[in-house]
């Protein structure tokens, strides 16, 4: 069978087993019964008689043959025999739960190439060990019961990551700015199924229009991971965005240390990027940020390098042109006519861009003034910064409206619009940035991290348009 | 009278007056009568006849002479005879609000030098034009009412900026983060009180222990400006953290739109950077951070530039040391026989520094053994990341006691202790972070940024021991 047909038997399984059940841990199983998963579960269990109202079986030998997927979660020193029983069964897929293998010690390395050579030579496909494992909202699994139940039908985000817990994190974090998934997969130790493997089944799945990844280094179970890679990505076209960890030589130690990979060969790493059309991101945040603004820019993404700044405090506006121009995107100066209809209609502030604009926010000039210099041709987009207010009262309405409608006649241009609202006050920036969410605004949290995930949109733009 | 006598009646006026003021307009006499500032307050309008219970005057000769600061809030084209006739009436100090002078326009540039000239013979010194004005603590005055009303005794932070926008936001955040203010101060163009000045009475100011700056270039006021802040700053030897927009060409073009600023000259400043003590950051964000981590590790900056970075999450682990790395600082493999005491009370995870210890967050052990690693001479300090719980329950508890534990621990063995609480769940995160804080434990949104701090605090540290 080849990888795509597992990939398919592991984000759409239509049989669960879950071996190592306990009454204990029932939240991966919550995960599935909460969204409504049509397909036959199994619990295998020690302990248990029963649970969450399913009967538990003693042993996999009382489950039928070619299960979907089955769901590993024992300590590791009985995980070989299991395996080889599941092997044995037919199993399609597994997702190897248990932790403390080959990124703890001698022995787990041992253990993890013994079940490796059996994995090779079988029928069986599986992720991990040390993973957390599946989400797939159209196949209505989840490792995670909090995680969105929102169906995917097109349009989503795909994301594959060696970190079980950055995982939660992102899909978390994504979730709440309204960010819906095909699918995601934390894979851990990857001594079957392989990082390349999900980017291959990612860049033709029909749901998926954004890649992203967490990726700690290649595997040392397939000698050309890198080469792989390169081939996958070559032939994809979709954004891709791969934040990289274990990059300084200390990093990889760590990372070798919590998923046994080879993350020290930046060369390899290197190449792959020179070579292809991915979005190398440098932090968790940029991550985020570029999926927020690749997400909700889809159609939008820049042809030209060039932002125009509004901001109403010149403090902000000079603090932002340093970051921005220090990214290598120009704020060009606004050219007359234009510029001589903008200095007309104000009497303090500047227009030159950045478009420092004190006092008027509320009023109906404010964004009549911007609109000038949004159709100019050289702008390629838009960064606004605001604040969430103290009270969401008629007084921000005036503002948010303004905003609105700066928002949508720069979309109507073609145009990015990208909005930045600092963590000030918690509280009220969640609930704003969730009236933004929902008229598809992207939000970042500084006009630095906006203007990168800018920068990003225009390095996929002129290589793929 | 000397520069620091001006300040003291600036910072600590006996009598104030309100040149402009309007029954619209009234948040910045609100600032001062909520907390129950006890001077004299005299109101000059030329409309209203009362504004909050309080007589106006039609001019300002009907006001006693030597009135220590009157807030100068009109129309650019009235500045000049105002100003001509406060100085007549030896007022002590002024606040030029007027914005639109020499940021603005080549008659505003005009109008500046002009009223340079009138105060620089007289005995009269003002901050601005275009700038917000004064907050002082123990003055009980502020140009906006919602800054903290907490009196600083001693032990606080001093802040002076050219950007209004910049220090209402910095104080906002700061008082969110619990940081007690002695006095800060926007001072737009600098026409006359410089921003040398104001270090410089931090300097020798007994309730000020940190100070920090947003500075955006030299006057063109004052010849030896550069000359000046060097001198100030190298006497000082208190932390001084100072922000710096108008880097860039193109931001130093937007700074001078902004207050007219000289901010084009990177040679000098660089030249005061290399001479003196104080910390240069970059950003906003570095600014908050490291005011948090000077403010709330006072008397624990660290003697080694080293971290232990407690996650539990690998991933978290590996692009932590990525970062931290980065920044010039080390990330020590815990030695024998620590490492080995640490490593019998495992199964999974690693203790080699990072110390990723998944699922036992909860435990007794985890303190255990954490302080094990935090006692070693080569570590300089803690960073531990934790996520905002869904639920305040007795789960959580259990983890934030341990993490109290920790903290305290570090605290005694005279290390700081840093916290990273990513922006995720933002309700539950400003709750927390307010738990947090009043335990007197610095929150920064990531490792990074506390990392950066950190390190900020070794190299005042190193340079001040």
């Amino acid at each position: 069978m080849k990888t795509k047909e597992y990939m398919k038997k592991l984000f759409y399984p239509e049989s669960l087993a879950y071996i190592g059940a306990t009454s204990r841990r029932v939240w991966n199983i919550m995960g599935v019964i909460e969204r409504g998963y049509k397909g036959d579960i199994y619990l295998v269990s020690e302990k248990d008689e029963e649970i969450l109202g399913m009967k538990c079986y003693k042993s996999i030998s009382e489950l039928p043959d070619k299960i979907d997927l089955a769901v590993i979660a024992i300590t590791k020193s009985k995980v070989k025999p299991i395996i080889k029983q599941c092997i044995e069964k037919k199993f399609y897929t597994l997702h190897i739960f248990s932790a403390g293998l080959g990124e703890y010690d001698e022995p787990g390395i041992e253990l993890e190439h013994e079940i490796h050579e059996m994995l090779k030579n079988s029928d069986t496909r599986a992720i991990g060990p040390n993973c957390m494992g599946v989400y797939s909202t159209g196949g209505r699994i989840s490792y995670h019961p909090n995680f969105s139940k929102k169906i995917c039908e097109s349009g989503c985000l795909a994301f594959v990551s060696h970190s079980g817990d950055l995982t939660s994190r992102y899909v978390t974090d994504c979730n709440n700015y309204g960010i819906n998934f095909s699918v995601a997969a934390s894979i851990g130790n990857t001594i079957s199924l392989k990082f390349s493997d999900f980017i291959d089944y990612f860049s033709s799945d029909e749901k998926t229009d954004i890649i992203s990844g967490y990726f700690e280094g290649f595997s040392q179970f397939r000698e050309f991971e890198g080469r792989d890679l390169l081939k996958v990505l070559k032939e994809n076209k979709k954004p891709t965005l791969i934040l990289r960890g274990g990059v300084t030589e200390k990093g990889a130690k760590t990372a070798s240390s919590h998923t046994g990979s080879i993350s020290s060969n930046s060369k390899i790493w290197n190449s792959v990027v020179a070579q292809t059309g991915i979005i190398n991101v440098a932090t968790f945040e940029e991550l985020m940020d570029s999926t927020i603004a690749f997400y909700y820019c889809k159609g939008l993404y820049p042809k030209v390098n060039s932002l125009i700044l509004i901001t109403w405090s010149g403090g902000t506006a000079s603090l932002g042109v340093d970051r921005i121009i220090n990214l290598g995107v120009d704020i060009p100066e606004i050219q007359d006519p234009a510029r001589s209809e903008m200095q007309s209609m104000i009497s303090i502030g500047s227009v030159a861009n950045p478009l420092d604009l004190p006092w008027i926010g509320h009023e109906e000039k404010y964004p009549e003034i911007c609109k000038i210099a949004i159709k100019e041709p050289y702008v390629g987009g838009v960064i606004i910064e605001a604040f969430a207010p103290r009270d969401f009262d008629d007084h921000h309405m005036l503002h948010h409206n303004n905003i609105m409608k700066i928002a949508n006649y720069t979309r109507e241009e073609g145009k990015p619009f990208l909005m930045s609202l600092p963590h000030i006050r918690g509280a009220q920036r969640e609930k704003y940035k969730d009236i933004l969410i929902k008229d598809k605004i992207p939000v970042f949290p500084s006009v630095e991290r906006a203007a990168r995930a800018f920068s990003n949109m225009y390095k996929y733009k002129s290589k793929y348009s």
